[in-house]
């Protein structure tokens, strides 16, 4: 199942940079790994913002959660989910 | 070049159930076409509106604006409009 | 899976009686079905509002979908969709 | 009667993490007695956030006050309370 | 139990004069009733708004939706309901 | 002339307890007197809330806003002010 | 006591030309009397828009109520209501 | 031409008393001033508000920006403008 | 001066085609010669939405207010001003 | 192709002057280098605010991503963004 998930960060600017920079290097490999598995299937920026778009496909809600909760800049995002389906104008079965 | 597209369709109630219906599916094949091109990349439901998520790939903002703006149903839709770009983290060069 | 859903009923008040008596009947009578079927697992009224809480337990997010755009009122409602797992301080390995 | 209750949970990054484990671990306990006691009938997180949605089943609104405001995690949460009624399409006379 | 209600009155431009009036009419009949029996305490008016602030005080949800659900204004308000208790600094046990 | 105001507590976490008790016993000294005298009518407690719903009753809208602007709690409150008046539909002369 | 309001007209399209002529005529006859006492002390345009910022100078919230309600173009605007007074910066006692 | 301000102040609760107390002396001498001169028509204070609303009467809007951005409590405001101008109905051929 | 406006139009779905064709015509001739006369600097489309972003550069704001209110669309659309002045940073000392 | 800016600057009060003052130099540096390469193609301030608009001349998404997030004020602002296209009305071909 698709999911949309929107992600706006925040980091405080009172963080040492040595601290941002090693949360961003975690939080970088993990969604790759997340991309390599194919549970991460499509991240891009937003332009001008500190920000993301992606594309969750997972087998429960509760696998999404686990996925974004335990993600290292999960303490400093706001964090927005919908849910996809099939659209019945879609040339694809699985438009993934 | 990506731009991230929520398109809210608002028909009147009141309108002709058979005008709806020919409105539906104009707009069906010309999304299809689109599809079809390369230029609509995605097309997915928002799980319980009448809405969806697109993406669209396209060569210029005007020829964005051509597309969105000729559709069918495009006087009855709320159109938000966001242009994406490649996001440091993803695996991929060019993720559409 | 379980889905938390949330619908504002807006009848136009043009809407002839006799019409919007037979949608509510219909409407009744679907979304008693789905309650046996346990699919649809609660249904409230929000106190003061012409609006409902539900709580859906679906297989899918086309499940959840399909069942909500069919609605009979689906075309006078504003709805939407939260999807929920289960949280870690519930006492129960299934809360529905 | 049945309320319902959104709580977004929103912790000072730089509480320390000892601190913020022990309040967890009250809140949680705090949460399983409530639930126990049948008071607290229902506990879910919402998918992606840091945030649950609960139904309280209690005697009076100020029963209901009294166990929210004495959360340990009271001080950190935006709250919201719904007061709900049995929907006259339920096929439950007490949709607990 | 005491309930804050906010009402908010649309009436369409285009109902005729006679319809609204009788409209208002049992309105008012209906709501100096209640007001009579001590259910709805408090009925203000906001300045510059055809709209009011009131205070119900009821022995349950269900009586209060009942109420408001009832009023011949119901299909033209906005309503927005919250739960009110004792405040721990009014000097009053009861302040209805 | 009676107004209606709410006001939303927010004192910041990082104040130290005996700062804040005292702060909240000397508001709810002044509060009480307030009431004592009829200047402060109602006073209501939002449920799940740090929040209260009040009724003044004051000469002018300077009395007002100088009884609110002096509570102890006035820097960390957010507060929004509606004046009201008789509603016609009121069963009393002077609903306070 | 002064009391800022906005004024937001929206006039139906639908409204014949000579209807809505003659309900601006009125609603000028009445603001300029209005004016003329002094009771309504400002009437600004705000650049771009169909509205108004006004300053109403009077005895009571009913009075200033009374005004406002039984202007022409009431059904047709949305209105807001602040309650002013003077300023502790203000070079003038009665800043009107 | 006339510009209407609307300036919420928030001061950080940490500011000591003794800066707070400098600023707003500092702030007040530069507002009477501008009073004198006649570009600062009026000055409001919102009630239950730490905001004011004031009208300007520049002769640019270059004018209007260096006046408010050389404020000293600028840093802390929240600031809206709306260019105003003379209404139709209004009885003055300028409001100031 | 300069400027900045927003507008968006809402045509009416049951306007007959012919008349809003009209109402376009007249629309873009009058936007056309304002252009020409240097008073509309600049007229961009939103990308996806039936709106424009404008830049006028007029003598005072009731020069502005008399060309935006006698557009023949104005009935039609939402509109918002914001007056902009010269940014410290610009290269140019008149950034038209 | 051109993109609408609007950026609202947000430093923490407690920042130091020193460290805001070489931030607001080497942020000028760079807009003025951007705006004399013909990328940065307009920029104004928003009269009463710490807020610019402008209007950037790029040749794709990245490009404009690159430079907004690579300004030195970018984790101190919100920033939003607007792609924008030749208006049908505008008299230019080329509106820069």
């Amino acid at each position: 199942m698709l999911f949309h998930v929107r992600m706006d960060v925040n980091l405080p600017p009172s963080m040492p940079e040595a601290e941002a920079a090693e949360l961003k290097r975690v939080e970088r490999d993990k969604a790759q790994a997340l991309q390599a598995s194919g549970k991460w299937r499509h991240l891009w920026r937003i332009a001008g913002q500190y920000s993301n778009i992606s594309l969750f496909d997972v087998d429960s809600v509760d696998e999404l959660h686990t996925m974004i909760s335990t993600l290292p800049l999960f303490p400093y995002m706001t964090i927005q989910v919908m849910p996809l389906c099939r659209h019945p104008s879609s040339i694809r079965d699985d438009d993934k």
